[in-house]
């Protein structure tokens, strides 16, 4: 496998599924990011080693296609390719397999590296970049962006505050949580009848802990729906699902 | 190995671990009830076939002792006991083990059948015990229980609503979710500096999608939390949390 590449398996548990018995949408995003840090350690990019060049990884834009989601108890297979970057940005694949190889869930992320010192998007360091044996590029493929519709007066609302179990060790809200935010202004009864098979996310502003967010939603089309999540005025976070109804 | 015991390996992924990097308590509940789960499918004692016996096993009473909460990158072992049962409550035990066999954390649990016809305590039906060839005894050890104290002048309480994904495939809240809301009532710089060294917990009813609840603490001594879940007036948990300061 290029070094660039790395895989490894996962076994889907309860507390991993919804009612439905089947893996969630915010535990997929952990799994891709959990895959992509399994394959930092390996290539000894630790986060530690990652700080001390004064920069952290942050995700601005995922794009998710899902054909299926696993079941409690399936074995699955998870990939990542660290693919191209440029000066400012790092684009990354994931695939959520199946144990004969069927694709189930395939994403694409845009990365960019933080300074801790101007809180501002800072050149990607060599460094981290390096140990991937991924040749730089000029132009990085362009993921699909969530629409900006302005639904307001159909869209409903639910408060949601940031809890202290939603930090993850590098002080940040786990992105996974806007997922469960997100959805869950979805009636129970669309979320157990639907499957999502497309999400387009931005990350536009951090969350952090004692924020109070507002997740809103509204329907654009029949299958598809619109999603913001706000802390007052500000957008966090702006998505996009396409969904399927599940007989 | 007797038939009655069960052990599987764990790694600690940084979705399972708070801001200091350390497994949460919700967690550490995940994984016994997940190791429990595994050890029931190895005796084929599925969930189905539980159902279909008109039963579904529930948690009354916890008691975990915890020495130390492993880390993000540890490799630990899950163990359980189904150790003795009588007529109505079956009593098991919980090992979390480091790589070289220390004990991290250890728990207790009283569990129940609860027919799905009456919605009541039901007779332990004799073919989910047969397969842990653990012998039925009269008297089951009895677990501490959570102090019954009054702190309602002193305590702080928060409201948190019950989300779709709080709900797991049995259609119940799955119960780690009470830790979330018992601890994140507790000021972030308090979860930062202190480890809960032992839990007494008990569940009194049920709480259901879309409820509104109101999580309540107070301190009974200088490192010793009370805490409520309620529903309106009901309560659904009750507990106390003993705690050590973290250097």
């Amino acid at each position: 496998m290029p070094k660039n590449e790395f895989s490894e398996p996962h076994r889907v548990v309860y507390y991993e599924a919804d009612d439905t018995g089947h893996l969630t949408l915010a535990m997929l995003i952990n799994l891709f990011v959990l895959v992509s840090e399994d394959q930092n350690t390996a290539l000894e990019l630790s986060p530690e080693y990652i700080h001390s060049l004064g920069v952290g990884w942050v995700v601005t834009q995922y794009h998710l296609q899902i054909n299926r989601l696993p079941r409690i108890g399936d074995h699955v297979t998870l990939k990542t390719r660290a693919t191209a970057f440029n000066k400012y940005f790092a684009y990354r694949e994931y695939w959520l397999l199946a144990e004969d190889g069927e694709q189930l869930a395939y994403g694409e992320g845009i990365w960019v590296t933080m300074s801790y010192a101007t809180r501002k998007i800072a050149t990607i360091p060599a460094a981290v970049m390096a140990p991937y044996e991924t040749a730089p590029v000029k132009r990085l493929p362009r993921l699909p962006r969530p629409e900006r519709l302005d639904l307001a007066a159909t869209s409903v609302a639910k408060p949601y505050t940031v809890r202290y179990f939603d930090i993850d060790e590098n002080g940040h809200v786990n992105n996974a949580h806007y997922f469960d935010w997100m959805l869950d202004a979805l009636p129970a009864e669309w979320l157990r009848t639907h499957q999502a098979t497309e999400v387009r996310i931005r990350f536009e502003n951090e969350v952090k802990y004692g924020h109070q967010v507002t997740s809103e939603v509204a329907h654009s089309a029949a299958t598809t729906t619109q999603h913001t999540v706000k802390i007052g005025d500000t957008t966090a976070v702006l998505a996009t699902i396409d969904w399927q109804h599940e007989a």
